[in-house]
């Protein structure tokens, strides 16, 4: 079972992604933000990639979260805040989710035979799905306004961690070598490196220290998103 | 000061270069060649991108090494062969190299301010060199076949270590933030993860184990080489 990374969206290429289990990563926080909608109750997550797409979907059981460089949306309910989201009663509400890198990047995975999002408040499990499925894995990093993203290596790094406890023949890429070394350096640390992270200072001048300290959250669930038919679900009992 | 990395050289873009002091590493195999040639005695080194332009270098004091998919070229004296170059007399000499991605590297460096090449032969003179020039630092790793190599990153965070141990104010991008972690962690077992690298099977395969083992040494010399007009030297007395 082979297992790389992709560093950026933009490098993410269709040769690495056919046929392959994909992990689609943006800790700070698309991918932190669905998993935690789904905490609140979420039944089913819509990733658009315009706020004019978003609009469409608008119903009284649809609602609209989603930022443009770090801020809400103008009209949308909720900015891609997951400490927000965690407070809201979204029990079998939908939500559509419209954001910079993130959206992008899930839309990206879509031409994978199978595709989960992952953050660290649910990588463990996701680890233990990408081992039943026994197809070689891609972990997708969104990244940040085209540049490699600190909190999603280390993110990559976490899974890859927990899958080589669970299976130790895995033949690991020389980026995957790179990141488990990475998060096992930082482990003890990691919310001090989120917040040291260029996305995390960025964020920490916003005012939005919560959701980092919420994003470096460890296994808080055992949720594991999948994307089916330009929709994300969880499947009842996860 | 400023401290940034190029994964590969495909992302290597002017921005990130210009007015920057640029190292360039390609351990497996151009940069420790090229270091090794100047223990050799090599007084000079021209990269070049083609045969063609090796060739026509050719004379009395002018020998020609390099490979094309890890083996040496016809007609070249010596492959890209740091052990190989090792054991040669090269008191004086002028040595033409052309490889697949170190000298594509090294000539994309020629963008910056000043242009060094790197490896763990010779990486804590390099970290104190880009200490004394102040200029902000890219370190540019060359990946092998379009791809990021684990030994150039490694390469990469064992001199960002050494850089930070002399100046702890240094302001570190996410990547060199990871590759700093992957290095310490796997630091006391290099030659065994260069030996589990993309690079490193391939060169195995080929019987090259000598070169991954001689390329695996840390601080064999002091010697910088440093790129100026086209041309590698080393300063006397260094």
């Amino acid at each position: 079972m082979k297992v790389d990374v992709i560093p950026t969206v933009n490098e993410a290429r269709v040769e690495k992604l056919t046929g392959r289990s994909v992990v689609v990563i943006d800790v700070l926080r698309c991918s932190s933000t669905i998993v935690t909608a789904f905490i609140a109750g979420c039944r089913e997550i819509i990733p658009v990639e315009t706020c004019g797409q978003a609009y469409s979907f608008r119903d009284e059981q649809t609602l609209l979260a989603g930022e443009r460089f770090c801020k809400k949306v103008q009209g949308f309910d909720f900015s891609n805040s997951p400490t927000e989201i965690k407070d809201q009663q979204l029990g079998g509400k939908r939500l559509v989710i419209s954001t910079t890198n993130g959206t992008r990047a899930i839309q990206k995975s879509a031409k994978s035979e199978r595709s989960f999002i992952g953050s660290f408040l649910n990588g463990s499990s996701v680890a233990r799905e990408l081992l039943k499925y026994r197809k070689d894995v891609t972990l997708l990093c969104a990244g940040s306004r085209d540049e490699f993203a600190l909190e999603d290596g280390l993110c990559a790094g976490f899974i890859l961690s927990k899958m080589l406890e669970l299976n130790p023949a895995l033949e690991l890429s020389d980026q995957a070598f790179i990141l488990i070394a990475a998060y096992q350096h930082y482990e003890s640390r990691l919310l001090e490196l989120l917040l040291q992270s260029t996305t995390g200072k960025r964020l920490l001048q916003l005012g939005l220290a919560d959701d980092i300290h919420w994003c470096a959250k460890i296994d808080v669930t055992v949720f594991v998103p999948v994307l089916k038919d330009e929709r994300i679900f969880v499947h009842p009992g996860t």
